[in-house]
């Protein structure tokens, strides 16, 4: 494609002044929008909160994708990576309509745009970054590092989808920004969509030079041949020279776009291929660009200085007042807007129409394309359990078998997948090998195994790029869940924090429809690092994300295969969750039948009546409590001693898969009322609680409840080394001894009738202590040690 | 310099064979470590937990930096990047003599040999990872992706050193290191050391090929030198060729390096020079190398299938035993160990003498390097206070000022370093510049500030590269800090995660010294997000550390820019702890003269007898306590309100500025007896207290004291958005008004008494509703509130 006509140009430049314009009157104006009268210091926000350096450079970004969509009849969503890139998103959003569309109090005329401006970073108005309320987005500009995951988690199985996301020069310095540039080696021509990155090298972040601008431009260029992508540039200052550039370079890419996928999706998939080159524009412009060239004798435009408010004192100081106004003007609004405020046609000539305005992209409100899994039965899945105890199964192996019935029922929808660092088979869910592959698009050798250009298991040894994916694939409406090792899944506290943030917002917005749920399978977990020891040993992913939303955060820790799957089965239909599902990995024993783990499941706790020896009838002499599949066993272990040696002794067992069940009814949906929770762990009997994790999360947890200061929790503490599954438990006093000697030392008047079984229970622990340093394995009597009952 | 003579490859050869056959010894061996009899199954280990992949390429680069090391004479430390790196690092450090020096029990002989053997990821041994107990480690091998920017860590400041550092090819695909490579761009050759990256490309992951090695090899030349790297290539699997190969590649590295800098050193700090292309290494030899080629038909050498254990069922099937024994026969032991199992003269042969040892490498033991800091007296930089509330200062600016002394008192030593990602001077720390300037070796323009080649504040966009360069720095015998918005500290909880429990082991190893410890300040906190709202508003970093060792761990949060320095002045002390320091960087009262901030952070928590209304002599009606510096004001705002209103409440005002003092005193060595607690909080007098982050937090360190049914308390709770300070508060029950409620509603017989005043509370909360909407600011009353007392 040549060189566009002169007039198409200067509709561009008129949209792009226009998106300036009111980039530059969201951050200083709450009156006077249309400078219909000079500028008084009233007609400036009193607290100025705003970031224009970035908003040049995404306002020419969106205005020619707006052409190129149009011209092309695009499917397109763009992922706006940038920090406080709000108000040039949203500048486009009301130029478009589609801002009036979702907000119809802020019209597209002069009224609108004082709303507009005057709501922009003011109190209980909208954010300074892209975020939830900003149509058209799936991204939050507020943390940095994760554009590029997004935008390829949204152009997986979307094979009509052109995804362009700006990667601001700042974030490009985030190790998860870096990682992903290799996601191109995992993105399928033929059933996946497009990635078109645009790395915008304004030049600088708050107050340095970045990286990337500042590198010599053969090493840059090196640097982007070497990730796999053939780079387009498009330098400059001058807006007439930037734009014909720009157009250009969109054509070339988009051209270079449409012939890999022709050719991919006529060959089909053919393993021997080299990865595509897929084309990555670089946008090398000003930044504060069109914005003041010096303030106060310094220079701005071009510099640092331009990152947030380029002048400051508008209201006070009438030399700088003037200048915005100058500013302002500079983009001659009356060219771009009619008396009324509305935009005019000259402006509005490169906006698509309805659904392909960017800010109308149906895959941005993924939960309007959403459809709920076809999920088997998880009957089907299922284990057999006559009585409790007898087998043992590996719970996410069989968790396997139920995501490769799954997967294979979604094969022609291609809306279901499965992520994880490397370790889907040690996680021991490669039975989906028989369903789909894992994705990859680098070169293969004849050993290799399981690799396939369309798989829709995805491994990276990135957690970041895992959970970007992700959360990409899910905010444009499709399913899918990440394994991952319990302890590594702290990598992405922030980005889950994130997310949570992401869902609350969504929630609140009526017009945003919901999604579903972002699903971990943590397993490899704190209790069974035998081969990697203590750096491997971190139960806390719960508690953080226990801290945030309560409407969003859900956590479970089934305690055998078949609760594992009806939780599955239950955070696979949820919608707008983050749900934490914990479970092991290791052979466990198989509690209960699937019936009964389903009830367990949506009851969330429950008594297990045949491991307990009260009889409901009274309140029982102790109640022992257990979360998590190590601790349960602990727990029965103790329950059976128990009964073997105190056989009058009233034990209550209770087992809790959904740990928010154990909090106030009136802080978290799941929370007991109190009647519930006095009902199972009774107000005034001493509970003794084996908890997978940091024991203090259970007391955070169940701080108010009548029976706390009964409460007394065992779990993980920070003592772990290269060492048995047993050995673990006793190091950090969970193990079934230590849980005999607490019901002893806490059941009022049993401590004398007791006294030769607490140092039975002692001895026994300092005999374990003696054989693993002599064998290396567990005592036999817990290796081999079964349910009796 | 040219090829080596052929009986140097020989010894060469020999050194690497000895490695692998004591890595394969401690994978499998538990007795007859010299094969001395053929194998039966009851020399093998009953649990087979090792990995074997990884160890041949670690062997031979650490065969290979002995030669270098010993011709060169060089100081030389090496990060070992590669999880499971343990067999190999182990093996070099009992070759070269420098393990039996640390564990005088595992002698180098036969007899050592067996312990070596039998030690590894035996119960109670020594890890399958590279970790603390390592002899010349300073890097934890568990948690991929962090080997480079230690190593950059360690190279700072260090211009003698040469650090090299093995990137796995698994671990290059994450994040933290993808982002690492850049680091080349902060590394000053004048004053800093040599970093030395070394990628070996063994081609798999646990149980997928790597991507690095499966790009086409002209990707992977321009990636490294978008990198501004020199790439040299050592590829093979003929022994005798990769020996020539890697000796050649060595030589030509390290003359280049030498060549950097005497050219550098000679010059002086040219700030027009682009930066200096250093040259790194690629290692392309197989996965598994020397191992069995093919076990039970499938290839494994060169494959996944030698991640782990090659041979698994060795004490169970007797081919397998064969195999074993033919496989550690291969590399021909009698000629590498004498009779009495020590290493042959041509073995060692490499190896260097005394401090040059890798094991023995002084600065992987930081802390004997380590001086304690130069600081000035905080009288020198505090700011004056006659009254508590009387000014208004920007506590981290005022902390900036001391940290530039410090700076200017470390200029000759060079032993200080304050890193952030891009946040120096929006964090109020811009004093520095003063002193230093921003470390930059990348092109420079006129307009830039305060970059210079030689700088000591590190600024890049990556909190993993910040948190890696400063746990580096730390290691090997320095002092820092690191600055960072609050919420965005989650980024590198894992990495937090790891440094705590190096720390914790390492304090258990009397041959480490203590480190300085790892400081953070946390600013642009929560409460003062007006620009960036909700998203960059979490505080939940302190309930993250918190989870860890307690011996490690502590959290201050100053409530005023002199008490924010007494506490600076503590952790830049400290030893071997994780210090988070939460702070504000906005306008705050200045509530303590410096002496009383000094005894004030010494004790921990107390009285602020002047803010309440007790007179000591009984106990109060009330407690207000508080918890950071938002709290305070709010809590004062509060106390004020009830001592004009209700003079005749006895309110106590307690500040808490370590938070763990709320924990038990057993249970954290910085936690309060109950006396003590109960003195300052009694045992049953309402508490209400305002705390900085997730009021739970509070909950979880003081659920076991006796007052705690009557402890209430208002923190951050998710509720956010772009707003004022005030309303931050407000929208989080936080505020004054709230506060004054609180105690109305939780003091027994108040509620009668108070009933107009808390109306009036009520009615403030709404007029406030109010004036934020019309005005966009915070009111009058609250913005212009001043401590009335």
């Amino acid at each position: 494609m040549t060189a566009l006509p002169a007039h198409s140009i200067a509709q561009l430049d008129a949209h792009w002044r226009a998106a300036n314009y009111l980039a530059v009157g969201q951050i200083y104006l709450m009156d006077n929008p249309l400078l219909t009268e000079p500028l008084r210091p009233e007609h400036i926000k009193p607290r100025l909160l705003g970031h224009w350096g970035t908003s040049p450079g995404l306002n020419l970004v969106h205005t020619h994708l707006n052409r190129v969509i149009g011209e092309r009849s695009l499917e397109a969503l763009c992922v706006w990576g940038p920090g406080h890139g709000g108000p040039a998103v949203l500048a486009n959003s009301w130029l478009e309509g589609t801002y009036s569309e979702t907000y119809p109090d802020v019209t597209r005329d002069a009224e609108g745009m004082a709303r507009l401006f005057r709501q922009f970073s003011f109190p209980g108005g909208v954010p300074s970054h892209v975020a939830p309320e900003t149509p058209g987005s799936i991204h939050e500009g507020g943390e940095l590092g994760y554009a590029l995951a997004h935008a390829y988690g949204a152009a997986f199985d979307h094979p009509g989808l052109l995804v362009a996301c700006v990667i601001g020069d700042g974030e490009a310095e985030t190790g998860p920004l870096a990682a992903s540039w290799h996601a191109n080696k995992f993105l399928d021509p033929v059933h996946d969509g497009a990635v078109l990155p645009i790395l915008h090298l304004n030049g600088y972040k708050i107050a340095n030079p970045t990286v990337l601008s500042r590198i010599p431009e053969t090493d840059l260029d090196a640097l982007l041949r070497g990730y796999g992508h053939e780079p387009l540039y498009v330098t400059g200052s001058d807006p007439a020279l930037v734009h014909r550039s720009m157009a250009r370079a969109m054509d070339q890419a988009l051209d270079r776009i449409a012939g890999i996928q022709a050719e991919a999706r006529a060959a089909g998939t053919d393993p021997g291929r080299e990865y595509p080159r897929w084309p990555v524009i670089v946008l090398r412009t000003p930044k504060g660009w069109t914005g003041p060239a010096s303030v106060d004798g310094e220079p701005v435009e071009g510099t640092w200085r331009s990152h947030q408010v380029p002048l400051a004192e508008v209201r006070e100081n009438p030399a700088h007042l003037r200048q915005l106004e100058d500013w302002l003007r500079s983009y001659r609004p009356q060219e771009l807007f009619d008396a009324d405020g509305r935009p005019t046609a000259r402006v509005l000539a490169c906006v698509p129409e309805g659904d392909r305005r960017l800010g109308a992209a149906p895959c941005a409100n993924g939960g309007r394309l959403l459809r709920p899994l076809p999920l088997p039965p998880i009957e089907a899945h299922a284990v057999p359990v006559d009585k409790p105890g007898r087998t043992l199964h590996e719970p996410t192996r069989v968790l396997g078998h139920f995501l490769t019935q799954v997967m294979r029922d979604t094969a022609g929808r291609r809306d279901f997948r499965v992520v994880g660092p490397d370790e889907t088979a040690s996680n021991r869910l490669d039975d989906l090998y028989a369903a789909t592959g894992k994705a990859w698009q680098g070169l293969t050798e004849a050993t290799d195994r399981n690799l396939s250009r369309d798989g829709r298991v995805m491994e990276i040894l990135s957690e970041h790029v895992c959970q970007g994916w992700l959360e990409g694939y899910l905010l444009t409406g499709r399913h899918g869940l990440f394994s991952t090792y319990e302890a590594f899944a702290h990598i992405v506290d922030s980005m889950v924090g994130q997310h949570v943030k992401w869902l609350k917002t969504s929630r609140e917005l009526t017009w945003r429809a919901p999604i579903a749920s972002l699903n971990y399978l943590l397993t490899s977990h704190v209790w069974r690092q035998d081969n990697n020891g203590f750096s491997h040993q971190d139960p806390g992913f719960v508690d953080h994300v226990l801290n945030k939303s309560p409407q969003v955060v859900r956590a479970y820790l089934p305690p055998d295969a078949n609760t594992l799957l009806a939780v599955a089965d239950h955070v696979l239909r949820s919608r707008d969750r983050v749900n934490v599902i914990v479970a092991g990995k290791q052979p466990c024993f198989d509690w209960l039948p699937v019936d009964e783990a389903r009830t367990h499941v949506a009851r969330g706790a429950g008594v297990w009546e045949w491991a307990g020896t009260d009889d409901g009838s009274r309140d029982p002499d102790v109640v022992l409590a257990c979360a998590g599949d190590v601790p349960t066993m602990e727990v029965l272990a103790a329950a059976a001693l128990l009964r073997e040696h105190l056989p009058s002794l009233a034990v209550r067992v209770v087992n809790v898969v959904d740990i928010a069940r154990l909090m106030p009814h009136e802080e978290h949906p799941h929370g007991m009322t109190d009647a519930e929770y006095d009902g199972l762990f009774t107000t005034d009997r001493p509970v003794v609680f084996a908890y997978h994790g940091y024991p203090w999360l259970v007391h955070r947890l169940a701080y108010r409840r009548s029976g706390h200061s009964q409460l007394h929790v065992r779990g993980y503490k920070e003592s772990g080394t290269t060492t048995t599954p047993f050995d673990m438990v006793v190091r950090n006093d969970m193990d079934r001894y230590r849980l005999v000697m607490d019901v002893i030392d806490r059941v009022p008047g049993l401590a004398g009738r007791a006294e030769g079984l607490r140092q039975a229970m002692a001895d026994r622990r300092v005999r374990h202590h003696d054989w693993i340093r002599e064998h290396g394995t567990d005592l036999p009597e817990v290796a081999q040690w079964t349910w009796p009952c």
